[in-house]
């Protein structure tokens, strides 16, 4: 359904850079490609620039929708565009899919320059740091010293607490929403089960399944529906399905028999059709590695010490994956930075999947906290200077090539 | 280790049941065996059996060990044996592997009468109903009127409701620890994607991997994998494992890098070397089946109403695949009966898998409660009786068929 406010269609870019990225494991990603989409308009001083990193299953496609048709809606589409809580008729708000992923940037579907064949498995492990690195490039070819704000949830919450810390002059505020300090045994636990189902699908083929023509289907469905357990609460899961029958009555066997055995199974097919294998098992390595406490001794304080922004924090009661606690334990981290903190835990049923949903509290919160930084900034409605074009870049396809607003946990 | 109070070998044995069975999808289950094992000695007037019942990877193999062997140690041998909380100087305790199980009982590896070749997944859906119809057959074999207790945990949990509920005259005492009277969405969600996991691995054939000479490890194994996540609590797992490294430092990699993935891949290769892929969907369906209350609209004290048994229910506080909350559902429909109920919530923080822990407290409680049967009962250490032998019955090969102490969730 259109939103009565829908904001015109955003055009998806692609930019090209030639100087090789130094990457966290000591590996080098040579020449890369981003897909960036960007809404609204960077004002005259180009203060009011705010970057949107998104999580496992997302893409630069944050807002809007393509050709008119409302299915490409992005994947936070109700969090950005014109009047919405982070408004882009204040805001110049840049959404990149990262290094890695399967939605126009470079990644193991690309071809390795150095053999002429797809990356594969081979595609060097990229971190949460590398992002960042890597979109700091973004801004710098956008113009954009500084960012009015970052912002992230889940491990696109990640990369905002790594901005702040790894370039703590270019981050006025860090809005990170459903993230933590590293993953819990348990969460690594979980994406082991799930990169297990992929790789030994045979179909993998250790990675070279392009060359094969084929893809690791069963085992990417598997990995997604383990993830779907996890990014709901039990709660959810019980009001939403409870132990409601597929047909009314049971047939005593191992077809579906359950609605919530119909859902996964749906959910995990859809996934596969679209998303790349290697592509998954990069992203979900690349939160596993994700812990910058580790480098100073398991010291988040320390780790976070750099840090020179201001932060919104918020987590949602019932999300089991990134809990309250791990958000406390950043607040109180930061606070003993003296960081100027503003937390928030957000009464939801839904889980984890609770920071992509419009809770009417959630926004107020958030529109409330952009509200401000517009105050800070003195942006007004409409900004005012040229707007900085997109510039070096190539059209990448719209249609099919990221995922919408209701499948982008 | 040998325990100082070491119980004699106990002697697995098998009884052939002539009669069909019919089982609660409709179906019949023609001529079957199941394995049993006795622990103790029955008294003269038949009057101090315990049922053990058992959960997804059990069998009739309780307690003790097979020739002298400390590797073969029954799944809940801290619990059942002499001078333990279920006292084998008193009690006379039966264990049955559970029809369509793989340890000695007719299961899926067995042939179909009807054609010559193994059930596969053609095996007849059974469900906790019919495996509690089944084990009152072995009682009547073995001249028991009347079970002392009927007693499990988890899956055997759900049996010994069953047994209150169906053969309310039979079940003085029901001791029902870590279940629930249904399975959640969350619990059906996970038992879906492990059956997935397997059903979807090209080795398992259409269940027929038996005639083809292969098994479906790899989805056994990622099944187990989910199991064992569940099994433990996030807080067990933190402190087990945390994100201590295999090899001290990163390789960056798909390769094991966190303990909990080596963990996870050698519990899921150890299980897919003995246990039977057929025989895990068909657990895992029992499990989802169970809901004593569906056939009363949702009732749960209507479906309870039967029991006339005295009850002993337990929790563990960080179990969250059958929570305390499950329980204390169970409690309340008691109550509302004017049964008599006696529940504990035991603080541990090994989540589903302290059932099968000898958590000081949790033992004590068991000790007491049995303690008072035997008063109730006046049973005396040295039952007087002449035991009743184990009739018709063939051996059953011992090592290496069932799983030990470790392993028995």
């Amino acid at each position: 359904m259109a939103s009565p406010t829908e904001q015109p269609g955003p055009t998806p870019s692609r930019m090209a850079f030639d100087t090789p990225l130094a990457l966290k494991s000591g590996a080098s990603m040579p020449a890369y490609e981003l897909a960036v989409e960007t809404y609204g308009q960077l004002d005259a001083t180009h203060s009011n620039a705010v970057l949107v990193c998104h999580a496992l299953n997302a893409s630069h496609h944050v807002a809007g929708i393509y050709d008119g048709d409302p299915k490409t809606r992005g994947w936070w589409d109700n969090m950005v565009g014109p009047g919405k809580p982070v408004d882009t008729n204040r805001f110049f708000v840049i959404g990149v899919n990262n290094l890695g992923s399967c939605f126009g940037s470079t990644g193991p579907m690309s071809l390795d320059p150095a053999t002429g064949r797809p990356w594969g498995s081979r595609f060097p492990v990229v971190t949460v740091e590398d992002w960042v690195d890597a979109q700091a490039r973004v801004l710098d070819r956008l113009g954009i010293a500084r960012l009015a704000a970052v912002m992230g949830g889940s491990l696109g919450g990640m990369q905002a607490l790594s901005w702040a810390i790894r370039h703590p002059a270019r981050v006025a505020h860090c809005v990170a929403i459903a993230t933590a300090p590293n993953l819990s045994a348990q969460n690594i636990a979980f994406n082991e089960v799930a990169r297990r189902a992929i790789i030994t699908d045979p179909e993998f083929h250790g990675g070279d399944y392009y060359a094969h023509g084929v893809v690791p289907r069963q085992g990417l469905s598997v990995a997604r529906m383990i993830g779907h357990i996890t990014y709901l609460s039990d709660d959810a899961m019980a009001r939403k399905f409870g132990r409601s029958l597929r047909n009314g009555g049971l047939s005593y066997g191992y077809d579906v028999e359950f609605q919530i055995e119909s859902y996964l199974r749906y959910q995990g097919e859809k996934f596969s059709g679209y998303f790349d294998a290697n592509t998954y098992l990069l992203l979900t390595r690349a939160l596993d590695y994700f812990d910058p406490a580790a480098e100073h001794g398991g010291d988040l304080t320390a780790a976070l010490a750099p840090a020179r922004a201001r932060f919104l924090l918020a987590s949602f009661t019932t999300d089991w994956r990134f809990s309250p606690e791990r958000s406390r334990e950043l607040v109180r981290a930061l606070l003993a930075n003296r960081r100027e903190v503003s937390y928030a835990e957000i009464d939801s049923p839904h889980g984890h999947d609770a920071f992509l949903m419009d809770e009417p509290h959630y926004h107020d919160m958030v529109r409330a906290y952009f509200d401000r930084i517009a105050r800070d900034l003195r942006l007004e409605d409409a900004p005012r200077g040229a707007a900085h074009g997109r510039p070096n870049l190539r059209e990448v396809p719209p249609a099919g090539t990221a995922p919408s607003a209701r499948e982008s946990t």
